[in-house]
C-alpha cells in the first residue's frame, strides 16, 4: 500500500520531554479530562483544502508546497489525495474531516461532469470512512472561487449563478447524507459587496435567505438534516461580507426566521478580522444558543488579512476552550483546523508537524480550561461580582418586579453607591498560574 | 440682552464667493431641493455637550477652550450656557438640539438635587424654545461619566447602579414630554465589558433589555412616546460595547422583541471605528426599517479612537445623504452635529465656524445626492445590474417558485454562464462629476 | 496590424460633458498648468504587471480577466503582450512605462534561458519605443514570486538565492541601459521577516545594503546610472518588510551611506498600510530631499491589504499633487499607475476605462493643486502661523543664537503665552471650495 | 510615620503557591539568573505619573481613583505624594523611579513659581533617595499637557513656547544632576501634527533637533551627561508624532547627527500602536546600537489607543526579555512600568497588586528567556538557517569579495536552488514548552 509519509508512524503521545518531532507532547487522545477522553472534548477535524489542495501561493508568489500526490490526470490526483488525506487523518488520530466540493473533485467541463466526479470521489471517501471509522464533521460548497461567483452566489446579480449555486448545495446535501455528515456549512466568501455603489443590499440578503430555506426544505425532503452552520467573516475576499461576525449573523438569522435550523461555525481568525477576540465570538454565540462548531486557527493581529495560522497561542485557546466547556461541549460540532502551514514550511511533513502543534495547543488549553472550571476560578469571580442581583432590589429587578418609578423611589434613598475594585491586574496575574 | 458672539450676526447664505467667514457658502435653508426646503431635508441639530461643555482636554492635555459663559456658581454657568446655546442655534439657523441630562444641569450632591436642577434648567430651556420655535430632537441620560457607572449602568454588576440609571431615564422621559422631544436616545458607553474574564455577557444584556422595556412602559404610562433610538458604537470608552454596530444592535433588538419601539441613531465616526463606512451602517439600518436619526461627524480612519470631527468630506456625506433620501428622509430624526472643534480651534467663534463647515458640507452633499437621484445614476446602474431577476428563472426565484431540485435541473442546462463587467472604475470616475 | 482594442481610438480630451466613455473629461495632455503642459507635470506611466499579466485571481478565487493576447507558446504570448501594451500606451497617450523582468519574458527552465528571453523581448520593446517615442520610467527585478525567494532575495538565508538575485539585478541594469531607463526600482516584497523567531535582522539588512552597493558600482562600471529608488511597503506578502515606510527607509539609507544614489518610490496604498496618508509619505521624503517617483493608486482604509485600486479620490490626489508641486515636480520620476482593475471589471476595455479614471483624477488634482499654489492658500496659512520665527526670539532660535540658559531667561519674562486658534474647520471648509 | 498602605508589608517572594495577594509568586529579587540577581537584570522602575497623579478619568468619564494623599494645598499634596511614592517603591522593592516635572510639583502661577516648587520637592525626593538607596532612572519635562503646548513644544509654531520648553528642559537637566539621574527622556507627545494642511514638517523637525542639541550642550556645560533617550510613539494625542517608531526616530537621529548622545526608550504599547511587536522595536534599536531603556506595559491590539496596561502576557514579555539579554542587558536603562491600573481597579492597593503582576510577569519572562539562551534555542535555529553564509559563495559575499558580474557567473551554474523548510509550526510548539 502506498504511503505518503513513509518516515512517520501513527503519532502518539510521548509527553513533554520527548525528542521525537512526530509525537504529541500534550495531546493524549484517551486521557480523561473532566471525566471524558480528550478526543471527545476536542473532536479534531482536518480540513481538506488547507491540507490537500493549498499550494503555498500568495498574492505576490507562486506555489511553493512540495506535494507528492500529483498524478497524470486531475482525477488521478484527486484519488491520490483521498489516500494521502486518510493517511494523515489516521497518523494524526483525527476522527473527523471537512471539505468543499471543489477540494475533492475536479470541476471538469460542465456541471454534469463535476457532479459525476463528485460521485466517484465520494464513493472512494465513503470506502475509506468505513475502513477507518473516521467521520465527516461537515462539508460545504465552494461558491466563491470560480469566475461565475465574482459577484457572489446566492447574492449574485445574475440569476443563473443563483441556480448554479443551488445545484452545488443540493449535491452537497446529497453527499452529506451519503457520508452521514453531522453538520453542513455555509461560508459566504463572496456574499457581500465590493462596493455599495452598485449593490442592493436588502435584495441580496433576501436571496441568501431564500437559498438557505431551500436547503432546509431539501434536507427535510431527503430525510437528512445535518446541523446547518453559517460561518461569519467580515471581509476578504469581499470588501464587506454580509455575515460580518456572530452578532451580525444572528441579526440575519432572526430577521429571516432561521433560528431553528441554523447555528454558527466560528473561526478564530475571522473573529480578529472583525475586531473581536475569539472568546468574544464564542460567548456571543452562546448567548443566542447558537454555538455550532469552530474553525481552529489564529491570525496575526498586526496584519489585516486572514493568515489562517495553526493555533499555538495558549492564552487564546484556553479562553476559547473555556467557552466550549461552558457550552457543554462542542458536539455535534468539532474543532476543525482551518489552518495552513506557513509558506516557508513547504515540505510534506510540515502538514503533520503543524497539526501536532495545533492539537498539542488545544490539549494544553483544554486542561487549563478544565482546571479553571474545576477550581471555579471564573465562577467565583463572577458570583461575587454580581452578588447584588441575588437579593434585595437586584433580585426584584431580575424578577421583573420593578419599574422606572419604583426604582426612582429606591435610588433617591440609595444614591451614595459604593463600588468595589475589580482587582483585575491581580486576576490576570493569577490566571497566568493556570496557564503556565 | 447678553450676547456671547457680539461680532457675529445671524449667519446667512451668501454664496460660494463670499469673503465673509461667518456666512454659508452652500447651505441655503429655504432653497428647494427635490421640492423641499434644505432645512427640512437636513433638520440640523446642535449638540449641547460638544458645544457647551466640552473643554478641549484630551488624555494627555488639560482644558484649552476659551469660553465666556462661566459664572460664579455652577447653576449660574448652567443658565449662561442656555443663553449662549440658543444664541448659537439662532445664529446658525439650526432648528433642533440634543443634550444629555448632565450637560445642562449640575449634578449637585444628591440625586434629588440633580433632579431639581434639571427642573430649573429645563424651565429655562422651555422658555427659550417657546420664544424661538427651536425644537428638541432628542435628549438622553449620561450613564457613563460618573464613577458609579465604571462597570456600566443597566449592565452594571451593582443593582443600585441599575436603579440610579432607571431614575435618570425616568427623568429623561419626563423632560422629553415637557419639551416635546421627538426622539429619545440610549448610548451605552459603558454597557459592554472591560474584560470577559469577569463578565456574564448574557446576564448583562438581559438587564439592558429590561431597562429598555421599562422605558417603553413608562412612556406609555405618561402618554409620551418619542421614537426610542439606540446608538451603536463598537468600543471606547469600553473595550467592547454591546451595541457594536447597526447589525449587532438589530440582533439585540430582535432577540428581545423591541422592534416596534426602537430604531437606530447612527454616527459616522462610530461606523468607521467598527470597520464600516457610514453609508454601510445607514444601508443596514434601512434594510431593517430602522434608520432613526444620525450623529453627523467624521473620524480619522488612520486613528483608532473617536475623533468626532466636524464633517467636511463631501464624498462620505454625499453617500450618506443618498441613503437618507432613499429612506424617504430622516424625520422624525435629524442631522445632529455630534462633533467637536479640534483642540487647536479653541476660540469661541470656532464653534460657529465649525458648524458652518458641517452645514455647508451637508448642503453640498444633499445637492449632490439629489442630482444622483434625479438623474437615476445609481438606480440605472442597479436596474441594469439585477435585470436577470426581472424575468425567467430569476423572476421565479424571487417569487419563491423554485427549489434546489428545479434549480439543479435548470443549472445543468445553463452552466455556461456569461458575466458582465461592472466597469466600476468608470462608475467612480463618473461619480466624481456629480461631486465636483 | 493587429489591434487588441478595435473599438477604441486614441483617447482624447473631450471635456466634462462628453458621453463618450473612452474620452478624457479632465486630462488634456497639452493644456498648460503653471506654464507647463499637464503631461509634463504628470509623466504618466503604465505598469506592465497590472495591465498585462495580472489575471484577476485573489486568495479565494481563480483568474477572471478576459484577455485576448494568449498565444500558442509562452514566448508568443509575451510578444503579443508587447504589441498590446504599446497599443494601450498609445491609445492612452501615456509616455512612460514600467515593468519587472518576469512580467515581460517567460522564466524558462534555467537562468540562462530567462536571460535569453529577456534579450529577445527587450529587443522588441526597444523597437516599439523607437517607433513611438514612449520611454522607460523604470524597470525592476521580481525577487519575490518564485519559490526560491520564499525567505527573501538579498535577505535570504540562502547565499545561492543572493547570487541569483544579483544576476537578475545585473540584467535589470543592462536592460535599463539598453532601454535608457530613467530610474531603477528596488521593492523588497520578501525582504523582511515572516517571524523574528528565526531571523537575524541586522545580518539580513547588511546583506541588502551589500547588494545595493553592488548595483551602484555596476551602474558606474557600465556607464549607466539611473536614479535608484527604493519602494517602501510595511507588510504583505511578508509579515514585516524592512522598508516599512519612507522614514524607515531613510534610516536604512543613512545607516549604510546610500544617500547619494538612492531616493524613494512612494505608493499611496503602501502609505495607508503603514498608517500614513500618502501626502505624509511624500512630505517625509521631501524633508530628506529623497522624493523620487510615485506609484499612483489608492487603498481601502477599512481593509488591511494592498487593494491597488485606480486612484479616484480627488481629496487625496490633490494633496499628493500639491506635495509634488512643492517638490518642483516629480521628474525624472513619474506617476506610475501601480493599480489594477477590480475583479468585477474583467473585460479588456476596463484596462482603458480604469486608466482614464486615474488620469482624469490626477488631472483634476493637478489643477486643484496649482490653484492652491497660485492663490497661496497653504502658503499664507503657514506664513502667518509660523510668523513668530521671523523676528525676535524666534529668529534668534532659528539662527542658532540661543541656548537653554538664554531661553530660560527669556521664558521667565514671557511665560504668559498667547496662542491663536487654527480655525482649522474653516480651513477645511474653504479647501472644499478649491476641490469641488 | 505615616503609611499609606497600613495593611501591606514589604512584598516578598513567597513562591507560586502562596495565597497571599501581596506577595511575589515569581519575582525573587536576589535569585540568580544567568549569574546575576533578577533585580539587576530587570532594574524595575515605578512611574510617578501613573502611580501618583493618574486619576482614572478617560475621555468619557471623570476621576474614579480612590487616593488618600490629598492635602489642603497643592504643595501639601505634592509632599504627601513623595512620601507615598517612596513607600510604594520600598514595599515593592523597586530600585528606580521616573517622573515628569509636572508630576511632582504644582505649576503655580508662573514659571518662576514652578521652578521654585520643583526645587522644594526635589529636595524632599533627594532626602528620600539618600535614605532608601532608591535611584532615579530618568526624569523628563512634560511638554504636552498645558494649553501652551497645543501645537507642540520644540515644534510649536510659537517661538515663546519653544523658549518655555527650553526652560523646562534646562531645569530637567539641573534636577537630573541633583538627583544623579542615569538617563534623561524626551517624549514628544505633541511634536508632530494635527493636520498637514497648516504644517511645515521640515521646519518643525529642524527646531526639535535644535532643542536636542542645546540639551546636549547644556549637559556638557554642567558636567552631567545622562544617556539621552527619545521615546517613539506613532500617534495620540497627536494625529501624527514625528518619532513614529524606532526606525523613524533613527532616521531623525542620523539626519541631525545625534547618534553619539541619543538612544531610544521603547514602550510596548507604542510599538503595537505603530503596527509592530515590542520585540521588533527592540530588535530594530539593537541593530542601530540604540536600545536605551524600556517602558513596560501592554496594549490591547484590538483597540486603537494607548491603554498602558500592566504587562501580563508572558509570550510578549519573554520575547522582549530575550532581546534585552541579547543586548547584554538594559543598563543604564531599566524596566519602567509606564502602566496604569484599569479604571475598574480604583482602590489604593491595586497600585501594589498591579505592579506585582507586572514584576511577576517579567520574572517569568526573564527565566524563560534565560533558558532559551542557555539552551541556545534560537541560536541553534539561526546558526543552521544562515549556514550558507559561513562558507563558499556566502562567505565571499559577506566578505565583500563579490560583485554583480561574479555572482551572475556563479548563479548561471547554480540556478537549481534547494530550499529547506522552516518547520516553523514545530518551532512555535516547542517554544510553548519553554514558556509553560
Amino acid at each position: 500500500m502506498t504511503t505518503y509519509f513513509p518516515n512517520v508512524d501513527k503519532i502518539k503521545y510521548e509527553g513533554p520531554n520527548t525528542t521525537n518531532m512526530f509525537a504529541f507532547r500534550h495531546y493524549n487522545a484517551d486521557e480523561l479530562v473532566l471525566g471524558k477522553p480528550m478526543k471527545d472534548h476536542l473532536r479534531f477535524a482536518v480540513a481538506y483544502w488547507h491540507t490537500m489542495t493549498q499550494d503555498g501561493s500568495d498574492p505576490f508568489g507562486v506555489a511553493v508546497n512540495q506535494r507528492s500526490w500529483f498524478g497524470a490526470t486531475e482525477m488521478e490526483t484527486a484519488k491520490n489525495r483521498v489516500e494521502a488525506f486518510f493517511e494523515i487523518l489516521q497518523k494524526l488520530g483525527a476522527e473527523f474531516f471537512c471539505f468543499h466540493d471543489v477540494d475533492i473533485a475536479p470541476q471538469g467541463n460542465s456541471l454534469e461532469e463535476f457532479l459525476q466526479n463528485l460521485d466517484e470521489i465520494t464513493d472512494l471517501i465513503k470506502e475509506k470512512m468505513d475502513q477507518t471509522g473516521i467521520k465527516l464533521l461537515w462539508n460545504t460548497a465552494n461558491l466563491f472561487s470560480h469566475p461565475r461567483f465574482v459577484n457572489g452566489a446566492a447574492s449574485s446579480n445574475n440569476a443563473d449563478v443563483f441556480a448554479y449555486a443551488a445545484a452545488q448545495i443540493k449535491k452537497g446535501l446529497d453527499i452529506s447524507k451519503k457520508l452521514n455528515g453531522e453538520n453542513y456549512v455555509f461560508w459566504g466568501g463572496r456574499e457581500g459587496y465590493e462596493t455599495l455603489l452598485n449593490t442592493d443590499m436588502k435584495f441580496e440578503q433576501d436571496n441568501i435567505a431564500r437559498l438557505f430555506k431551500m436547503a432546509v426544505k431539501y434536507g427535510e425532503k431527503i430525510g437528512h438534516k445535518p446541523q446547518f452552520l453559517i460561518e461569519p467573516k467580515p471581509k476578504e475576499p469581499t470588501k464587506h461580507q454580509y455575515d460580518f461576525d456572530a452578532a451580525t449573523t444572528m441579526a440575519f438569522i432572526q430577521k429571516y426566521g432561521l433560528q431553528d435550523d441554523f447555528k454558527l461555525n466560528l473561526e478564530a481568525n475571522h473573529a480578529t478580522l472583525a475586531g473581536h477576540t475569539f472568546e468574544h465570538e464564542l460567548c456571543v454565540a452562546r448567548s443566542y444558543n447558537a454555538l455550532g462548531s469552530i474553525d481552529a486557527n489564529q491570525g496575526d493581529v498586526l496584519l489585516g488579512w486572514d493568515t489562517d495560522e495553526f493555533p499555538t497561542n495558549v492564552y487564546d485557546v484556553t479562553l476559547a476552550m473555556y467557552e466550549i466547556l461552558e457550552n457543554g461541549g462542542i458536539a455535534p460540532g468539532g474543532v476543525n483546523f482551518d489552518a495552513k502551514v506557513r509558506r516557508s514550511a513547504f515540505e510534506m511533513e510540515d502538514l503533520l508537524l503543524a497539526h501536532i502543534a495545533g492539537m498539542d495547543t488545544f490539549a494544553r488549553a483544554l486542561k487549563n480550561a478544565a482546571k479553571l472550571k474545576e477550581e471555579r476560578f471564573f465562577d467565583d469571580i463572577k458570583e461575587k461580582r454580581y452578588a447584588s442581583y441575588k437579593e434585595g432590589i437586584g433580585a426584584k429587578i431580575v424578577a421583573d418586579e420593578e419599574d422606572l418609578e419604583s426604582l426612582t423611589a429606591y435610588a433617591l434613598k440609595h444614591d451614595d453607591i459604593k463600588m468595589e475594585s475589580s482587582h483585575i491586574e491581580y486576576v490576570k496575574n493569577r490566571l497566568n498560574d493556570y496557564l503556565f
